[in-house]
C-alpha cells in the first residue's frame, strides 16, 4: 500500500514555540522525491506563516536521515530532461526556502545524510548529529556529480574539505563533520533529538521578531562587500530598535529582570 | 567625577614600532559609547598618519575587554531612530577603519568580548586571548540581534559556528574561538598581552611599507572573483618590487644578511 | 651543465588514469622560474587534452616541494617592471590553469612549500603532505608581500589564519595546515606519495566526464550568489544526467552492479 503524499511529512508541536517537521518515508530512506519536495515546500510555507512557531526542528523517521533524491524516480525520467530540471529546480527552491524561512531550522541527524540529504543538513541554520551519523556527497559514484548539494556544502565548509567529499564520494564521520563546520554538535548515540531540542528551546526563548530580523540579515549581508554589508546591517539594527521586543529587552536588561517578549 | 572623553583611550609607545591603543573605561566595561567611538576614530586616523608606528596592539583596561555598545546610551535614544542609526554607522565606520588601517592590528583580549566588543576582535587582523576569555554575540537576549557584529564575525568563522553564536547568544571559550578562527592564539591566563606583544614585535621587524601594501591587498582581493584578484595582485607585486625595501630585502636574502628597512 | 627547459618537468603515467607531473629542479628547490612556469603551462594544456588522464598527481623532486619564485631571476629583472609583471601574470595564469583543468589535481608535498610553492598547494584541488612538511608565505621577510599567493591561500583558509602566515612569514606544520584547511591529509614521513596516489586512484575510478563536470561547476558556483548558484547547478545536473556515464551509473546502482564508465 503506497503512502499518501500528505503522510510523507509529519508536523508536531513540541511546545514552547518549537515545531517538528519530520520526513516520514523510511522505506525510501526519506528520499527527496518530487512528492516529498512538493510537500516540504508546502509545509515550509505554512511554517513561515505560523506565528506560533519560533524554531523548527527538522528530523526524519527510521534509521536513515535522508539519502537524497529518489534514484528510481530519476531513472524513470531519464529521457525527459525538462522533468529532471524541474526536479533539481524544485529541490533548489526548497533548500532556499529553508534559508529564507523566518524561523531558525535545526537538523537532527541520525544514520546517514547523503547527496541532497547532506545538502538538507548544510541548508539548515544549525545541525546536530549522533556519534555514528555519517555524511557524504556520493553522486560521483553513480556518474552524477552532486552539483546542487555542493552549493550548500561549499557555503558551510572549506574548499579542500568539500572537494574531497565531492571527488571521492566517501562518507565522513560526525566528528569530522563537526570539525569542518557542517554540523554544530555531536550527540551521544541516539541523543541527537534531545540535544537538538534543547538547542531549539534555548533559541525559542528569544523574541521571534528578533530571530527573524537576524536570520534574514545573516544571509543577505554574507553576499555583500564589506562596506555595503555594514550600511545594510546598520539600518537593520536601527530598525530592529524600533521593535517592541528590543525596547522590552533593553529595559529588562537595565532593570535586571527577564524580558517578556511580544514577538513583535 | 566623569572621565573626560580624551581620557577614554590611552596611546603608549611600546618601542620597536609597536603602539598600544588601550580602551580606558573599565567602569562601563569599555563600552563603545558614541564618545568612545568618536575618539577611537580620531586615534586611528592619527595612527594611520604615524610613520613611526608599524603595528598596533589593541587592548582594554580592567577585567573585561569590551562589552559592546553602551546600553544606557542606546536606551536614552530609543525615541530617536536617526541617533541610533548614527551610532551604528559610526561603529561600522570605526570597524572598517581597522580594516583599512595601513598597520596590522592585534587584539589582546581578557575577560569577555561581547557584541560590538566581539566584533572589535573579529575586525582586528590578528587576536590573542587569555585562556579564560569568552566571546559572545548576545544581542538576541535583549531583542536586538547582533546584526553589525555578524558582518565581522561571519567573515572570520564558518556559517554554522557564527549562526550558533548569534541565535543562542551563548558565550564560547577562548579554545573554541581559536578552533573556529576568531582568534589566533590562546595565552596562559593573564599572558595575552605578552603573547600579543611578541607577535607585534615579530611583525614590526618587517618593512612597514611591505606590511601596508600587503594588508590593503589582502582585504581588497578577498572581494574579487578569482581572475580579477590575480590581475590585481600581480600588479600589486610588480609595484611592490619597485619599493626600496623589496630591493633591499631581495639583496639581503641573496647576500645572506639581515635587511635594513627604509620602510619605503 | 644547465638543465634543458624541457627536462624541468617529468610526466609519468602511473596507470589507472593517474598521471604524475613532477617538478624536476631540486637544485633551485623547484623554483617557479619563468622557464618552469612556461613549461608547466604547456604540460597542463597537454594534460587538459589528454583523454587518458583522469587525475593528476603533482609532485616535486628532491627534499623541497617548491620554494616559490626564483629570487635570482627576480633580482636580475629589478629594473624591468614589465618583466616582473609578466612573471606574476604567467604565474597567476598557471595557478588558474590548475583550477580550470578538467582533471582533479592532488599535490603531494614533502619538505617545504613556500610563497608561490605554498600557492601551488593551495591551488590544487586536494593536497597530501608528509608529517614534517612545512608551509609559509614568507615574502614579508624580503620586503615583497606574498600578494598573489594570498589569493589562493585566502580561498583555502580562514582570514586570521591566512593573515598570521602572511604577516609573520613563519612556517606552519603539516598538522596545522590540515587544521586550517590548506591540505587534506598528513601522511607518515615519506609516505605522502603513497597516500596521494591512493586518493588519486580512488578518484580515477570515477567517470572522467563526471569529474570534469563537477570540478568546473565547483569553482564557478563559488563565485555566484546563492540563487544564481542554484539556477546554474540545477542546469548542470540536468545536463549531467544526459551523459552516458550518469545513465550507466544509475542503472548500475539500481541493478547493484559495478558501473562501466565510458568517460562520456
Amino acid at each position: 500500500m503506497s503512502i499518501s503524499a500528505t503522510d510523507l511529512i509529519s508536523v508536531t508541536d513540541l511546545g514552547e514555540g518549537v515545531l517538528r517537521l519530520e520526513l516520514q518515508d523510511p522505506s525510501t530512506r526519506n528520499s527527496l522525491s518530487m512528492a516529498m519536495l512538493d510537500l516540504l515546500a508546502v509545509k515550509l510555507e505554512e511554517v513561515a506563516a505560523n506565528s506560533q512557531c519560533k524554531v523548527v526542528l527538522l528530523s526524519a523517521a527510521g534509521p536513515v536521515f535522508c539519502a537524497g533524491h529518489n534514484l528510481k524516480e530519476v531513472q524513470g525520467n531519464l529521457g525527459d530532461q525538462a522533468a529532471q530540471l524541474a526536479l533539481f529546480n524544485k529541490c533548489s527552491q526548497v533548500m532556499q526556502q529553508l534559508v529564507h524561512l523566518p524561523q531558525p531550522v535545526i537538523a537532527s541527524v541520525q544514520g546517514v545524510a547523503t547527496a541532497a540529504g547532506c545538502q538538507l543538513v548544510a541548508s539548515c541554520d544549525l545541525a546536530v548529529a549522533e556519534e555514528s551519523a555519517r555524511f557524504a556527497t556520493p553522486g560521483v559514484n553513480i556518474g552524477l556529480f552532486c552539483s546542487t548539494p555542493m552549493v550548500a556544502l561549499t557555503r558551510n565548509v572549506s574548499r579542500k574539505a568539500a572537494m574531497e567529499m565531492l571527488l571521492t564520494g566517501e562518507m565522513i564521520s560526525a566528528a569530522r563533520a563537526l570539525e569542518i563546520g557542517l554540523i554544530n554538535r555531536v550527540a551521544t548515540e541516539g541523543q541527537q533529538d534531545e540535544v537538538a531540542l534543547e538547542l531549539a528551546r534555548l533559541i525559542a526563548s528569544k523574541s521571534a521578531k528578533t530571530l527573524a530580523i537576524g536570520k534574514e540579515a545573516f544571509y543577505k549581508q554574507l553576499e555583500m562587500p564589506l562596506a555595503e554589508a555594514y550600511d545594510y546591517t546598520s539600518e537593520v539594527m536601527a530598525e530592529n530598535l524600533t521593535s517592541l521586543d528590543a525596547r522590552e529587552g533593553i529595559s529588562a536588561f537595565v532593570e535586571k529582570r527577564k524580558p517578556q517578549w511580544k514577538n513583535a
